[in-house]
């Protein structure tokens, strides 16, 4: 089999770096592009010095100079806007967007949240909603993948086969979530600075953040009923990895053990996700630099309702590992390809 | 008026040595000893490096050693079990205990959640619940205090003046918290050493912590009636900081406005907690090492319901500068006296 | 004694802000006035939320603004060239100077190493070097006195008493050294994201640190003759902390112990400059938020050579601290008046 | 070609769990057994929760009990005077030391320094240093590989090809180092406990570090003569990297450009050493996770020297990797099998 052409459109970005790490050691996958609005003309080494030793990476072009035409797949790793307005344009290649712009499929909600108009609202009804475990029958067939936003991720794969055998309530889900700093990109903000961050942690977009209609929507269907869910992001002194904890109420006759049973059924056989023994606590450091999500279910203080909780590294399995997972699937190959090293601790 | 003669047990942990920085800058204290069961014999700088500067320090010496009959106060920074254990014995001193053994009112409760028979149940009753802002009439006559856990301390502070206002609703207050490792002690574990908790976050206690039913407890009390409470506590990689964020149920015709004004009225002329401008989030760094609590009351995104963050040091108003806040009220000293210096950041 | 009434210029800087938190304290001083350039405007506690508790700091303003004729001692903590400049036109008040302009004595050295024509070369012998434990006796009746740099500090406060002893030669002394994220400042910059800097260290600077002219010029006084010092700083993740790590040849004759003996004597009296005891190694973590400064003496593996080392904390006893303890002197207080806070320790 | 039979004692530690991630993926490798002393008994998932997707793993056993029968080279990762006791009865496998105990070639040289009488003399001669880059003729017979220390890696993959060119001196060579904290390995010891090392900086082992004699030995075969070498590691808040930063006295006539050139020819084709570009610093966040060693060459202050850097990642390239290295060179496989994957940043 050829090779799959790939290009990656923001590999300035840590999103983009990641993806060209994990495609490097692909074994059916060729990096043909590389593209970056502002460092244009670099070197990836000089962009990112840790590809020091990667020869033969492509030197970074502009988005309009990449090579569409020899171009199998692109992975979209701009920001959101930006993103849709490249994407919008290419209609001969199939597309990963790791952005935010084709994940609601309601153009109305995207305005609402994002604060402008879709750039492509044409192609929202088209586009697969990536989560692999979720859309692989329809990933063959996709020519356009939306990847999920690194918290709707966690969240998802936590709650999305409870929520399914209606053994969650679907009113007052409320999640508390942590990130690592590389979840807010590259960008030059003062509160990302290393001295604002160390031995800090605090909250952020609380009420109102951009992931919440993400999860809304996909939460929504599967419960086949609009829901609300509470979401409180804390960003803290590590550079990779994500928690999500979720409180979230029992369906009437309901137990912990059977949402461990639904868990467990659900995840035995999936190679990334994995339901950790009765008591042991998600933790991003079993998931550093990997495509795995590990979860559990707890029992919780409050009566009739229990702890749902799970780990994932947001810059792979939260963003550049699931579009490769989804790459794979796109094109029929094994979907570990390339996915395989363990986690990297500590 | 004569120097009060401060006497720490415990002071080869955190807490004690964190009491001992304080003390030592305090104008109406003197430190007549220090006393710890392994370390015994050592130099305070010997144990702690970074009072090598500290001229006058006491030499460690065993719990037993310490001249009580030249002592007016105790800080008692012991274990649970050993502190109560050691306290009960001194009946001439005034004894302020940091450990958990005096916060429960109920030996049965502290049987069941501690795993061991109280040392000294006789003594319950007499003991003084020393949170601050609200014991502040019983300090000055308490001849035990006992000072709250960590988490109940941010937990209390931020939803007390709700409860007692009828503001929320007794059912389904979910606690998510975070805090950094000098929470958990100086002890020997595995999964404190730095590797573990480096580039790492994780949930612990889920669904049992001991500081529930201290939590239970004092909010119960504040609203009339028992209550459960959902806590899930997290470990990151930092040194100092502890932040806690609720969500809660508005009480009927409640809004988070009405919040904001009860916590506005409540601690507007408090000296040490702050309710931060709108919108603006808690973060641990504007705490760091002083005895401030910053709080914040926000809309949340599920109906009805708002959520509450507090930020605190974990030991400082967590413990030992809470401490020694109650040591000047029990004295009749300026509340602030010895707490004064600002936050340490970056 | 009245109050002494002080302005910061370069209040929204770690180091101006440092400065604010030590003078808070400080009993004999007055804030009368805080100027930045680009937060001219903002209350000091939105430039800094951990100053929320501090009641009565005045607004930001523009240094143009500052009311110079009711101020004593000005802290000029704007960058280098920026800072001379506003300087040179305030004749009547005190001037301590936390940035590079009065460092050095020559004004073409300055040219060399800072790319721009010193905009006051007519100050440069009027400043006194206010290195505090060497500069005591010109301090009372400076005017304009440049407080060093953070790695000088640590640097001549190890090495001056050897210098001046002539036990060790002002030949190859190579000094390694190490600093905490603060000391790059609050500019934004890539390399300071908490990502790039987070699991990482690194050499800056290595063979052109502008801080080298600095050292050269202080120890070549001590020898009385021009020197070379090597001196390569490293960059590693932590907010505060500065470590440095001298080889030096030995003088004919001396040992190791001499030199023990000769830093014992000049600092044994020292309230801040502290030699560890035989063996026992500096750390950062001994100092942190302190103005002390901790040292030692090694035997090296090289022969007739030794390793002195030193720890301080780069923004107070490398920066704000030493230039409040410059106050004092300056103005005939006690000189640790309100520095006497121990460490922050974890 | 049959795939080789690896066991791993010592596979509770840092060095022994990463050993066994790099084989994971290793395509010509099957792990048949994994020893530990403690943990004799466990699941590798339980000791190393983030192999909890990686099944197959067998169950951790004591040392005796491994079949050494059907194993064809042990990685041994045991403590140093431990390892040696247990490899010396192993006499039908090949075997690959991490531990320090086949470095040194003599036996008075290690119990002077490592304070025991070496377990197993007779086999030190045999013993070939693997230094993959400079061992590469000798691996394919050997029977017995020493792998060389963390630090000795780096500072012998930077100073050798000078050292053998004549292009520096061996006299006064004084390296200053950094290390994270899984240099010291999983010991339980207070002053690896997070809160010792979060925001601290300090040496150690100054003067007297056990690579000392090693990186002697090896410098000294290269320059053909006895050297010392000054050297002072510090330990770091970080979980994985080591950076070397080395003052060395170029050698009459030779200038930085010489060794620039010596440098470049050495390891323009070497696939895990890479020459950075003119002025471009080390850091150990180029080569987190991977067996790289980034190095360049630097003009020092002092006149007629240079500064030589280089960073690995220290439980990579500077012991579990290049094991894994070694491996291929003596099994005659691709010396990159397996140790493909580009560094994980940030």
């Amino acid at each position: 089999m050829d090779r799959i052409r790939v290009a990656v459109l923001g590999a300035s970005g840590y999103t983009g770096a990641d993806a060209v790490r994990l495609l490097l050691t692909h074994p059916q996958v060729t990096i043909v592009a590389l593209a970056a609005q502002q460092k244009a003309g670099q070197a990836m080494s000089e962009a990112w010095p840790h590809f020091m030793g990667a020869g033969g990476l492509p030197r970074l072009v502009a988005p309009e100079d990449v090579p569409f035409d020899r171009v199998d797949v692109v992975l979209g790793c701009l920001p959101h806007g930006a993103s849709a307005a490249v994407l919008a344009g290419l209609e001969a290649v199939r597309i990963l967007d790791l952005s935010a712009d084709f994940r609601l499929k309601d153009a109305a909600t995207y305005r609402a949240w994002y604060g402008l108009d879709h750039p492509a609202p044409h192609l929202l009804a088209e586009a697969v909603y990536g989560l692999s475990e979720y859309a692989r029958e329809h990933l063959p067939a996709a020519r356009l993948v939306a990847c999920p936003g690194c918290y709707p991720t966690a969240v998802l794969l936590a709650l999305l086969p409870l929520a399914r055998a209606g053994l969650i309530a679907p009113e007052g889900i409320a999640v508390f979530a942590i990130s690592g700093v590389s979840g807010a990109g590259r960008a030059l903000k003062e509160s990302y600075l290393f001295c604002e961050v160390g031995e800090a942690a605090a909250p952020y977009g609380v009420g109102h953040h951009r992931h919440m209609p993400e999860i809304e929507q996909e939460l929504g269907a599967a419960f086949g009923q609009e829901v609300r869910v509470g979401f409180t992001p804390h960003l803290v002194p590590m550079n990779r990895g994500e928690l999500i904890t979720a409180s979230v109420a029992l369906a009437p006759g309901a137990s912990v053990a059977d949402l461990r049973a639904a868990l467990d059924e659900r995840y035995a056989t999936e190679p990334f996700v994995h339901l950790l023994g009765p008591g042991v606590a998600p933790a991003t450091r079993m998931v550093r630099g990997s495509n795995l999500c590990v979860l559990n279910v707890f029992p919780d203080r409050l009566p009739g309702r229990a702890i749902v909780a799970a780990a994932i590294d947001n810059l792979v399995k939260g963003s550049a590992g699931q579009a490769v997972q989804n790459l794979n699937l796109m094109f029929g190959l094994p979907e570990t390809l390339g996915l395989e090293a363990p986690p990297l601790f500590p």
